[in-house]
């Protein structure tokens, strides 16, 4: 019989025991990767970029004809013409020459910089008068001063946001290979469950876990398969979670509360294909008696508890972690909030101890109200902002300390 | 002449002159609700749960019977059956009788409290013996404790998290009425700009916003419709921007970033029909050229600038705040970090300016960096992993000094 294990304990277990998933079997369209997981690392072919720059609307010229105008003095330019967005320079310029470039124009050959168009004055008699000195390199960005051909853009196991994919298009990368999604599957288990479609007869409640869990998965963009309700019985969740499993990275069970069902889980866990229970109950206020076992070829399955509010905590500790350790890359973090304590909250579990909050401005003070709710209530969750976490070592929370609120 | 304003008041802005969208046409099924912003309140039509329900595995009973009891005297009870999970209860239970009811079983009737299984014994003899008494209530929650027939839900205008969706399973929703998701179409305008899929030839660059501003808009749920690259010339992009803007709810253009085409986007904003420029330059830094008109129809277009790291920034303060007021409910926060500064930034602009940094940990503080990146470099943002804000009162950061880093 395993321990109670501390949720440090899981988080580790979880990061050692797993391995990222591989590669998807065709390389995603750049469009389609955003929250994606790079499976390589990209580097440019070329440089970008690929001709030297202008950054202002003004000048192109040579900075050392620029030195010692001024205000009072300017230094006259020939104007030999202007560079079109878009198009190649055809000009070479000379000592005293310059051409016109808007910004992000090609900076014609010989020139060294670029003036801004606010300190110069074009009379119309063929020159340009530049008031303010410039020093070479001013103004424009040098072929390959944003990226050099060969440069890393990003490395492997990149999470790709939205500024990545903007790298990946500066690049011309319009496809790449991508890690695996985890394939997750979900089973509620319990005799009193029925599908939240049926009216429930007395003694039966609508399944809640699948659905919530299905929903929490598709925000991190993982369409997970429901495989229905399972009656508690050992051999009915035996066949349904191996069927389940074959064809999944991770399995959720989420089982009935009841001492029976909790003992299925674990049974089955044990008696699935390769797959090793790991964590029998963790030392988490609520969620206790959580389940995790993990087979030699990287797949995971989760005993999740029945009451919704244990298994929404469970899934945020641990899913997500495991989820994030498959995929390659952290996940990206929940948003937190500093808040005082509107009350005391008293905690001697000897247990780490989740607490869902309210959040209110209370005399321009953000302020954090747990919602103290019965086992299994979820009406009041509806309401809840977030939730604090309260280490074993602490003995609560009191009036008016600071707090760290996880938002939902 | 528009003035430049501030950020604060182009956030005004944003929040006076939009609406919520309207519904989508049909329901939307439970499964596809997450993320998605609830239409109307949502009531419940039954009381949750619908029936007395154990919270414990143990023994129903009459609270009073079990008075006095304690270790050294246990109180007797006879011990008339088990009740099934899921199924009601045939029990009426009297005085100094028991029934056996695991976690989530209904309390039979003639009970007002359940013993825990922990505080008794069952010998054999047709009795339980109680070792610790119980007050009516306990262990057991009352039909519609949770939520009773009638009561709320949730509000119109949730944005639906994971929790949310499980208690519309619990009530038996299985289809609701969301806000319709904004319909947001980009151009990106510039002689200069090829797809990314293209080999640019001198004076050409690959199109970079279009790229990331559909996937930021992914990254929120949003399928953005790209219309191309449309070249620098007032005609065309008055003609490409109202065939745009006539299906969508909000159109992006980002301009390349000379001063013709700003001017174009200017006029072509003012000449799309009941569109009214409100926004021509903020003091932000960067994105200072942002443009944005609003229409009577409930209709936004934004001018964003050419440079993307420009473009995102703008993107991230307003861009997000115009989806957030059209969806109808706050976006997801980001998440942000204290940080140290690891060097001294200073900061004069009289703009208020958003300058990215990279996080590292140093002796254990986690330490911002700037990136000091040239006008229209985006090879180092890849790098980046997120932002500070500095205010127009602010004259830099001084290293040492804690900042808020937001997460990108």
């Amino acid at each position: 019989m395993l321990e109670v294990q501390s949720a440090a304990q899981v988080l580790q277990l979880i990061a050692e025991r797993l391995r990222p998933l591989g590669a998807d079997e065709r390389p995603l369209p750049l469009a389609q990767a955003v929250g994606r997981v790079s499976a390589a690392a990209l580097f440019s072919a070329e440089d970008i970029p690929a001709f030297d720059r202008s950054t202002v609307d003004g000048y192109a010229l040579r900075a050392a004809d620029s030195y010692g105008c001024s205000e009072a003095l300017p230094a006259r330019f020939k104007l030999l013409g202007a560079v079109e967005m878009g198009a190649d320079s055809a000009y070479a310029v000379g000592e005293g020459e310059a051409v016109y470039v808007p910004t992000g124009g090609v900076i014609p050959a010989g020139c060294d910089a670029a003036a801004m168009l606010e300190y110069a004055e074009e009379p119309g008699d063929g020159y340009v008068y530049i008031r303010k000195p410039v020093a070479p390199g001013n103004n424009l960005i040098y072929r390959g001063d944003d990226i050099s051909a060969g440069a890393m853009l990003l490395p492997a196991h990149t999470r790709l946001h939205a500024h990545h994919i903007g790298l990946l298009a500066a690049a011309g990368i319009t496809e790449l290979d991508c890690l695996r999604l985890p394939r997750v599957a979900i089973i509620s288990s319990g005799d009193e469950l029925i599908p939240p479609g049926e009216q429930p007869a007395i003694g039966q409640i609508r399944d809640v876990n699948s659905h919530f869990l299905a929903a929490a998965l598709r925000a991190r963009g993982i369409e997970a398969k429901l495989c229905g309700i399972v009656r508690d019985d050992y051999q009915a969740l035996l066949q349904a979670s191996a069927q389940a499993l074959a064809k999944a990275d991770m399995l959720l069970i989420s089982g009935g509360s009841s001492v029976g069902v909790k003992d299925n889980t674990a049974r089955v866990i044990e008696a699935l294909p390769g797959m090793r229970l790991l964590v029998h109950g963790v030392a988490v206020k609520p969620g206790k008696p959580t389940l995790l076992g993990v087979s030699d070829d990287n797949k995971i399955v989760f005993g999740l508890p029945g009451h919704p509010l244990s298994a929404y905590f469970i899934y945020l500790l641990f899913v997500e972690a495991a989820l994030a350790r498959l995929s390659g890359a952290p996940a990206v973090p929940p948003a937190r909030r500093t808040a005082r304590m509107a009350v005391n909250y008293p905690s001697n579990s000897g247990r780490e101890e989740y607490v869902p909050v309210t959040l209110s401005d209370v005399d321009g003070q953000l302020t954090a109200r747990p919602i103290f709710a019965k086992s299994g209530l979820i009406g009041l969750l509806s309401a809840a902002d977030g939730y604090i976490r309260i280490s074993r070592e602490q003995e609560g929370a009191a009036k008016g300390q600071a707090v760290e609120v996880t938002l939902f």
